[in-house]
C-alpha cells in the first residue's frame, strides 16, 4: 500500500529532512527588522529552489514588504492550498538564549529529543513538515497526489502588510477547494488537534477627558471631576462581578452555546485546567461563573482591558489631577457577533456612564473581525481528524482557539476557502520566547500526519 | 502717629523698592537645576547684605543644598520668625514666556501694573514685602519694631530637604513667639486674607499584581483575572458616587464639621465658585453633595488618584493582559485625622476587596503630614486680621487652603510655632507657568500690610 511506503519513506529521510530544516533555520529572517530584510528574501530563495526541486512550479513574489513565495503542482482530485510564514521573530534577549538562535541543534532534553532555534517551531518545522511530506510523497509515486498550491508569506511576524493587497490582487490564482494551515499548536501533549472556530477581533480605545488642564490636587482636590476616577467606575462597569459576564447591553448578541457532543469532546480532549491556570499563578478561573476554562477560551466572548494610564506615573508622588485618562480594550468576538454592531455598544455603555462635566475621544478606527467557524460537516475535515487519530494512536479533536488567527479569516473573506488548520506545536516550544524550539516527534509525526491526510483526502 | 510717616514712606519709597526687588529678579536662582547652584548662592548673598544693611545681623548658612539666610536683630515687644524663599521654579517652556524670565520688568495690563518675571510672585516679590516693610520702619523710626528673626530657604521648588534637618539641628536658634509666612494668595482679588487651616497629606501607592508574567489575551482573556480590570473596580470603590464621600472605612474619623459663623465669614469672602470651577473646564461641583465647593477646598478630606497605569500605552494595540496595574493616590486631612491610621484603614480597604489570585504590594512609605489649625484665638491674628482691613479697606478673612504647606507644620512640631499665612498673591500670577507676575498693587499694599501689622502686633 502506498501510504506505508511513503511513511516508511519518511522515516528513513528524517535525518536528511531534518538537516534540511537546519539549513533554513540558519537563516535570520527577521521580518520586522530592515537590517534583516537580505535574509528574508534569502530564506524565499531557499523554499523557491526547494519546491522547484520537487517539480512544484514556484515564484518569488514581490510585495513592498518581503516577497512571498508561490508554488503550483497540478494533479488529479482535490485542490489544495497550503500556508505556511518563512519570517521568524526577533531574538532579544539575546542573553537569555542557551546558544545562537540561528545556530540550531538537536538536543536530548528530559521530555524528548528537540530541534532548538528560532523558527524551529513558528513557522519553519511546522512549514516544512507538509513539504517534506509531499517530497516523500513523491519519492515514492513519482508525483505529489493531487494539485496544490504552496503559499508561503514573510511578514505574518511583523503585521502581514502586505498579506491581504497580494491576496486580493491573486485571487483568481490563489483559488482552490479548500485551505491548509500549519501554524497552530496541540490541545495538550500528543492530542492532535484541528483548530475549527477562532475567535474574532475588535479593538478600541478611549480618553476620558475633565479638566481643560492638569489642576493641582490640593487646589481641585475635592470639587474637581477627576478623569481617572471616571474611568476605573467606567471600566469596573464592563462586567458583573457576581456572574463574571461583560455588562455591555446586548453584548452576547448572535452568541451560540457549544453543541453538546461538541463540549463532551472538549472535555475529554487532555486540556489540563489545573495546569493551564497554575503555570501562569491562578489558583481557579476567573471568569464566566457557568462555562469551563476551555469554553471560556474556546467560544465565549471576552471583553479585555490591555491598557489604562493617566495622570503621574514616575518615582515619588505628584498631586495632580490630569486632564485625561486612557484606555485600550480589545474584544474576542464568537459566533455570529458583529463587530460594527459591538463597536456601537460599548461606546453607547461609555458614553451613558460619563458624568457631567466629563467627555469621551474614542482614539481607535481599525476595523474589527468577526469569529472564524469552520464547516466541519465537510468531509475533508472528518478525514483529516480520522487521518490524524491514526498517526497519533490518539483521537483527533476539532478545538477552538482563543487567539484570533487573521489569515483563515482572509482565507474565507477573499477566497472564499475553509481553512483545516492543522499544526503540530506544544505550548511549551516558547515561541516569541528565548530557546524556541520543536519537539523532534512533532517534527517526524507532523511529517507522516501530512502524509496520512493526503491520502485520505486524496481518496475522500 | 508713627505708623502714618511709616506707610507714607512706603508709599514715596515704592519706585526704589520696586528696583531693589527687580535687582533679586534678575538673579535665576532655580533650586532645582544644579546648573544654577552659584546663582541660588548669589540670591542668597543679596539677601544677607540688604538685610545686613537693615541692621539685621545675618549670616549664609551652609546646607547640603542651597544655603538658608538667618538674620536676627532684637528688640521689644514681640519675637517674630519671618520666612519666605528665595528660589524659583524653573522657567521651561521658555517659548511660552513674551520676555525673558529673568529680566523682569513693569507691565501695563488691562487689570493694572504687574511685575513680570520669574519669582516676582513665588517668592521674591512676597519676601520682599516684608523686607521693605521693615525698611520703611527703620527709616523713620530708626530701629526695627520688635525682635525678628528673618529666614530664608532656597529649596522650597526642590522639595526643601535640607528644612527639617536645619530647623531641627537650630530649633533653640530659631524660637520666637510666632511665625509669619508669605508665600500664599489672596482668597479673591483684593481679599486680604489670613490662611488659618492647611489641609494635611497621605500619599500612598499601590500594585495590583495578577499573573506571573504578562499573558496573551487570546490565550487567557476569559478565565484570567487581569490587574487592569481589578485595579478599576478598587479605585471605583473609593468614592461613593451616590454622596460624593469617600467610602473607606473610618476614613472621616477626625473630621469636624466648620464652626457656622466660620462658615458664614467664608461664604461672604468674594470667592467666585463658578468662576473657579469653569476656568478649568467645569460646570459644577463634583465632591461631597452636601458641602460648598469652599468646604469641599478648604476644610473636607479627599481621596485623589494621581496615577494609574498598567498594560500597553504605545501606538496601536497589544493584546496583552499585564502581570501588574499600578495606582498613586493622595489623601487631603483636615481636622484631627491621623495619617497612620488612615494609611491603615486604606490599606485595609484595598485587601478586603482583593479576587483570590489577586495580590497587593504597597510601593509607598513615605509618613504623612497631619492638617494645621492655627489657633486663630490668638490675640495676633485677630490684630493681624483687622490691620489688613484697614489697608485694603475690606474685611480681611481667616480662610481655609486646599494645599498643604509642610513648612507650617514644621512650624507647629520642630519649633512649637503657631503661623500666620499672609500673602498678597493673586491666584492669575501665573507662579510655576511662563509669564509670571505680581500686581503692583500686592507689591504696594503688602509692604504697606506688613507696616500695619507689625504696627498692631508690637502694640498689642
Amino acid at each position: 500500500m502506498a501510504l506505508n511506503d511513503v511513511l516508511s519513506r519518511i522515516d528513513a529521510d528524517l535525518p536528511a529532512a531534518t538537516d534540511r530544516l537546519m539549513e533554513l533555520l540558519r537563516i535570520p529572517s527577521i521580518s520586522t527588522d530592515p537590517a534583516y530584510k537580505a535574509d528574508c528574501d534569502k530564506a524565499a530563495d531557499w523554499l523557491v529552489a526547494d519546491l522547484n526541486a520537487l517539480g512544484v512550479k514556484t515564484e518569488k513574489r514581490a510585495t513592498p514588504g518581503h516577497p512571498m513565495v508561490v508554488g503550483h503542482v497540478d494533479g488529479d482530485g482535490p485542490h489544495l492550498l497550503f500556508y505556511g510564514h518563512y519570517d521568524v521573530q526577533p531574538v532579544d534577549p539575546l542573553n537569555l538564549w542557551t546558544r545562537d538562535p540561528f545556530d540550531p541543534q538537536i538536543e536530548d532534553t528530559p521530555a524528548g529529543r528537540v530541534i532548538r532555534g528560532r523558527g524551529a517551531s513558528d513557522d519553519k518545522g511546522q512549514l516544512m513538515t507538509f513539504v517534506e511530506a509531499c517530497r516523500a510523497w513523491k519519492a515514492v509515486n513519482g508525483s505529489l497526489p493531487c494539485k496544490i498550491t504552496f503559499f508561503f508569506e514573510g511578514e505574518e511576524e511583523s503585521g502581514s502588510p502586505s498579506l491581504v493587497p497580494f491576496m486580493t490582487d491573486n485571487a483568481e490564482e490563489l483559488g482552490a477547494d479548500i485551505a491548509l494551515i500549519c501554524d497552530t499548536s496541540m490541545v495538550a501533549r500528543g492530542v492532535p488537534s484541528i483548530a475549527s472556530q477562532l475567535r474574532g477581533m475588535l479593538k478600541d480605545e478611549f480618553t476620558i477627558i475633565g479638566p481643560r488642564i492638569d489642576l493641582h490636587s490640593g487646589h481641585y482636590g475635592g470639587p474637581g471631576l477627576n478623569p481617572l476616577r471616571e474611568i476605573a467606575r467606567i471600566v469596573a462597569s464592563f462586567h458583573d462581578e457576581e456572574t463574571g459576564r461583560v455588562a455591555v447591553e446586548g453584548f452576547y448578541d448572535g452568541v451560540h452555546e457549544v453543541p453538546a457532543d461538541q463540549l463532551r469532546q472538549w472535555q475529554s480532549c487532555g486540556f489540563d485546567e489545573a495546569d493551564y491556570l497554575n503555570s501562569v499563578g491562578y489558583t481557579q478561573p476567573h471568569g464566566e461563573k457557568d462555562y469551563s476554562t476551555l469554553e471560556q477560551q474556546w467560544a465565549r466572548p471576552t471583553l479585555e482591558i490591555n491598557g489604562l494610564w493617566g495622570g503621574y506615573n514616575g518615582a515619588g508622588s505628584k498631586t495632580v489631577i490630569p486632564s485625561e485618562a486612557h484606555c485600550k480594550i480589545t474584544c474576542r468576538l464568537v459566533g455570529d457577533m458583529d463587530p460594527d454592531d459591538l463597536r456601537r455598544k460599548i461606546r453607547a455603555h461609555v458614553e451613558a456612564r460619563l458624568s457631567p462635566d466629563a467627555k469621551v475621544r474614542w482614539d481607535n478606527d481599525l476595523e474589527g473581525a468577526r469569529a472564524s467557524v469552520m464547516n466541519i460537516d465537510r468531509p475533508e475535515f472528518e478525514a483529516a481528524r480520522q487521518a490524524l487519530s491514526d498517526e497519533w494512536k490518539r483521537e483527533a479533536v476539532f478545538c477552538g482557539m482563543g487567539g484570533s488567527i487573521p489569515i483563515a479569516g482572509h482565507f474565507k473573506s477573499i477566497l472564499g476557502l475553509d481553512a483545516m488548520l492543522i499544526g503540530y506545536a506544544n505550548e511549551d516550544d516558547a515561541i516569541h520566547s528565548p530557546n524556541e524550539k520543536y519537539d523532534l516527534q512533532s517534527f517526524h509525526k507532523g511529517i507522516r500526519s501530512w502524509a496520512r491526510i493526503l491520502d485520505a483526502l486524496t481518496r475522500a
